[in-house]
């Protein structure tokens, strides 16, 4: 699989989105990739407030995440975040006919942006198979809990698919707690960030594809743009017959 | 606490590793460390084989740990490492009167190197209080798990005490899973590592003193001394305040 995410400045209007969006999708699928990811709450921005949001909450085929499928089927597979009905902090991956192939809301909330303005979700995140590999989805503050990432690889997760919104001081989660991950469960994780401040937060960048050993395939600085790499089954194949953590954790010892 | 971590190559005789244990002590001691750690299976070696362990475990107050217990009472506090009884990796702490404080058996092995020495241990540390903070230990492998370091943390560990022997290529372990597990559970993590070849392994240095937010508070290269660094229970406390993973968890989506 080839993967694009796109980094880029926060984005405030769901018009911006759009437009930027199909930009990034023109020139994903022009690059060959088979998916493209955005940031957390990408269609409407994270730190717009309740209000702003609760004329735009849709259900995953309806409002602005129907003109994102429009995108995804003119261009290629997307998967982009915004609100879900219920105030649910939202991704949704649109396959290449633009039809929803998995939806997924934001379990942990990270502090006041998300007190105030989102539900937390109930279920972790589906497994399913595209483009060769087993994938699963998180929202930002979801992966920095080694429980939920050990959880979707049990389930048979090769891929984690993770938008964020992660801003400074906290560049550790990047470049730290998401190799972790990825090397502590054998498989490999995309986290797709914003860069630059929205008048809230000063987003860090940092945008990575880290391999199932936990090595960055590609790593975003703090500029805007897409970050590429692709992945296959046979990577995270290679590193868990090296090394199996799954196989040898003592469950029996954690209470 | 100050803590002092002893990188060094590896000790192939126990009287070696006694002279070099003693020396190091002292140069701890007049440092003004409240405790001193070693890497792993320090008094015998770590790839010598069982029949050169058969003879040399001893109950923790007998044997070569009793001549450990003596440096510690010269010097300074001392946590090493060597046999137990039943073919355990052990660590034992002594206190300044050279009294046992714990002992814990390392109960992830890591492939064949343990599994043609060792028994897996079938507990974890206990949580003690020393030198004001609450501790736990654990021993190389262990602490990969994300597992083992979230109980050790909600049984309230402060710190964790990690002797270990790292070898290339997994570098990553002491410079991303170890900050990681700091990180995740805002505890600090003294890990001891190594450097240089046994006729085995590669060790690869990079013994660190970890605080609560993921970052070295001191950080070896492949240069063999010690590794000295400050830790108190404010500073878990102050990165607890501003974010705690251990409140945040949502076990019933873990299954």
């Amino acid at each position: 699989m080839r993967l694009a995410l796109l980094q880029c400045q926060p984005t405030r209007t769901p018009s911006g989105a759009l437009t930027r969006l199909e930009d990034a999708a023109r020139e994903a699928a022009a690059g060959g990739a088979d998916l493209m990811m955005t940031p957390e709450m990408f269609l409407t921005g994270y730190t717009v407030g309740r209000d702003a949001l609760d004329p735009l909450e849709a259900a995953p085929d309806e409002g602005l995440w129907a003109e994102a499928a429009a995108i995804a089927r003119a261009h290629l597979p997307i998967l982009t975040t915004g609100p879900l009905p219920g105030h649910g902090n939202g991704a949704v991956l649109f396959d290449a006919d633009g039809e929803i192939r998995t939806q997924y809301r934001k379990a942990h909330l990270y502090g006041d942006v998300d007190a105030a303005q989102f539900t937390q979700g109930d279920r972790l995140s589906e497994v399913f198979d595209f483009a060769g590999l087993r994938c699963a989805l998180a929202i930002c503050f979801d992966i920095e809990f080694p429980e939920l990432a050990r959880t979707l690889a049990r389930r048979g997760a090769e891929l984690l698919l993770v938008p964020t919104a992660n801003m400074h001081p906290y560049t550790g989660v990047a470049t730290r707690l998401v190799p972790a991950r990825a090397q502590e469960n054998g498989l490999a994780i995309a986290y797709a960030n914003y860069t630059g401040p929205d008048g809230t937060f000063d987003y860090c960048g940092l945008s990575c594809i880290v391999g199932p050993d936990g090595a960055d395939l590609a790593r975003a600085g703090d500029a805007a743009g897409l970050v590429i790499a692709d992945i296959t089954r046979d990577d995270v194949t290679r590193v868990r017959a090296d090394l199996d953590y799954l196989s040898q954790t003592r469950t029996e010892l954690y209470t």
